[in-house]
């Protein structure tokens, strides 16, 4: 039997319904349930002539052994948000292992390169509240000494929850050896988001992940009483607020892939018979272009102090986070868009087949290839179109032709990685 | 000896001494604090020819019987909300207990009307959530239904610290006995707003209390990811709340007196990483022109509904508590004026003499002269000077000169009220 994407999917019905509840999935990592997935996936492994280890940080390996000690590597993540969806890091592990399937099949246990399985350790962060945690061991970018010191909101510290699950946060470094031999990577994800949706189309390359400024804005003005203050002596920390929530706006829309948010902002002392004297928000930016990127947050901190003027006001900016954008390989999105078109290019109507390009698009959303990418490593991935644009939810869905597709479209761009890798 | 202001100061700072703390008056109604100010308050009642009682509502009764049975009320309240100022509601109180004592002096224990000093039962509403408690059963206005069921933070019921004081809410509609032969109301207060300092004026006739209109409005949008969501396909809760935040600014501003707030908007999910879904929003409108308060009102209904359009949200109000301007008696508010300009007409270079006038303005804040207004009988308020608009703070304060002033405008006013009450 070869590639068989209904098989991907039955196993992703399994994994719900033996991780997930009423609410949704339910593998927050390092926790009872996130283990039991890993056992789960581990008895899918039996049957293949594999090796099969975790990391010094958690990332569950599955090694299938290639003519060629150069390795491809497929990854995804069985972790999950609390009350997640079914496909967000599962579909891109099991897709993975179906491909690595069909690779054992057809080449009779030896593959012309390595092929190998990654499941990263806490790609959502869910619990710690720090993102990409395996694969950024992986790829070198950790810091132990400040994650070391995160607690979940049980008080329980990260580095005793890893040690619990077998992780020695000390022995992180080590996990860079996985990085030998590695000559590409390759990830498929649900979008997440609403683009492909509205374009009709099923597939797209990523270009890269959109960098990240992510600050902490807070607006100093003065409380005072609602009904004795009058207007024009008003020093109203939320005014300057406003201006900014509808001006970063218009800083996003000038850019045709940028995104600007404030996705939180908290009213003090917050009462209804207050001005409010203080106003804190949260600005998270995003773009693929580093040079525009650096441009919007220019603007924003700009315009905070312009608006804080008008108002009588002053403000803080203090950083969040924030992460370069990272672009993934050009030869690779160039064959990734060759497998999306000989998948899909004809077999549905709204389909980019006809301009001669698959759809390409930047990732908001950031990704386990971006740590890879940073690593060194030739990287790129492909979206499969997300119903409503939701995901981090159990209402997360995608059709399951759609699903099929991606599965055929990822094991068509494993093959033609596999030649890259051998061409170089 | 006669009218005597500096003992007022003296007292004030007595009262803050005994149930004050480094935070500021800890005077909550109903609390064993409050009980205590209440004591001492009657521990100086003892050299006076007053009858002395508490009614039904726990309001504070003090008469000094008078020739006439036609009753002067003064009224103020000892209580505060948690981490108050030494003056709101104090020096009422006791400015009113001063010029009752002159009364008694001045006609030998006999004044030709009779002067009632009435201290209001939780006028702060701080540990309830119902303000102008006392006042409004004397009013009448009140409904025990609907604050039985109210409970503090920790839980206990209203119903239940009110018996403790020894008050019993059943029987809340007996205080209204109290406004027999009750022939005019005055009461002093602190302005708790900027405009008088602003001015360097140091009293002001109060013209009425502010009608309120006070709702929840929350706008209902689409929760998604910041990073996957573009800007156009975005259904931004905040965007929409944003824009109401900054035009019932222009609604207030059509009006010289009127006033608008948002003192508190709320975000949900409220996480750096997702579009606004919801937004939740309270606003404060007063003003003390009814059609002027309607106007407001129904301008901002149709800016949250043009701009829930405009983002492609819903919006919703609902109606927390609203009151209609209560205007003073127009024969008062000239005694009132009068009272001011031989106070301070000529003794204070910024003074209003000159005009001709006393400075007058309504009360933002509401005040149990409102509720007293509305039983019917005339009433009429003065403010004085506000340091820095500050109060409900330890650091609220008026300058000792103008708190002496205003001992002396009031025992003028009151003087001229109990001439008037004789002539009607």
């Amino acid at each position: 039997m070869s590639l068989n994407p209904k098989r991907t999917i039955a196993e992703l019905k399994e994994l719900r319904a033996l991780t997930g509840d009423d609410n949704g999935a339910q593998r927050v990592a390092w926790t009872d349930t996130w283990l039991k997935a890993r056992e789960w996936f581990a008895s899918k492994l039996t049957a293949l002539p594999v090796e099969h280890h975790y990391d010094a940080a958690g990332n569950n390996w599955v090694t299938l052994p290639g003519a060629s000690e150069k390795a491809l590597l497929i990854g995804g993540h069985l972790d999950s948000v609390p009350n997640g969806g079914w496909l967000d890091g599962s579909l891109n592990v099991l897709a993975g292992l179906e491909v690595l399937r069909r690779f054992a099949e057809e080449f009779n246990g030896k593959p012309p390169v390595t092929i190998r399985l990654v499941d990263w350790a806490d790609e959502e962060g869910a619990r710690f509240g720090r993102s990409l945690l395996g694969s950024s061991a992986f790829a070198g970018t950790h810091s132990i000494a400040a994650d070391r010191v995160r607690t979940d909101r049980d008080g329980i510290k990260l580095e005793d929850a890893l040690r619990r699950s077998g992780v020695e946060i000390d022995r992180f470094p080590e996990s860079a050896k996985e990085r030998a031999n590695a000559a590409a990577y390759l990830e498929l994800h649900i979008e997440q988001g609403p683009v492909l949706e509205k374009m009709r189309i099923p597939l797209a390359v990523v270009l890269g992940t959109k960098g990240v400024e992510r600050h902490a804005i807070t607006f100093h003005g003065q409380e005072a009483h609602s009904g004795s203050t009058p207007m024009n002596a008003r020093r109203d920390a939320l005014a300057a607020a406003a201006k900014l929530a509808l001006e970063i706006r218009t800083i996003a829309k000038k850019h045709p892939d940028a995104v600007c948010t404030i996705g939180s902002l908290k009213t003090f002392p917050g009462i209804v018979t207050a001005v409010v004297g203080r106003c804190e928000a949260t600005l998270d930016q995003r773009d693929l272009d580093a040079k525009i990127l650096a441009q919007m947050y220019q603007e924003a901190i700009a315009a905070s102090q312009r608006f804080a003027g008008e108002e009588n006001c002053t403000v803080e900016w203090s950083r969040i986070w924030n992460i370069e954008p990272v672009p993934f390989h050009p030869q690779l999105i160039d064959l990734c868009d060759e497998a999306i078109r000989e998948t899909s290019g004809t077999s549905l109507g709204n389909s980019p087949g006809a301009s001669g390009k698959a759809h390409r698009m930047p990732s908001g959303p950031l990704h386990d290839a971006a740590e890879v990418s940073r690593s060194g490593i030739p990287a790129v991935m492909m979206f499969v179109q997300s119903l409503n644009g939701i995901s981090h939810n159990k209402i997360e869905d995608t059709r399951e032709d759609h699903l099929e597709l991606s599965v055929v479209a990822l094991d068509r761009l494993a093959t033609k990685t596999a030649t890259w890798i051998l061409s170089r």
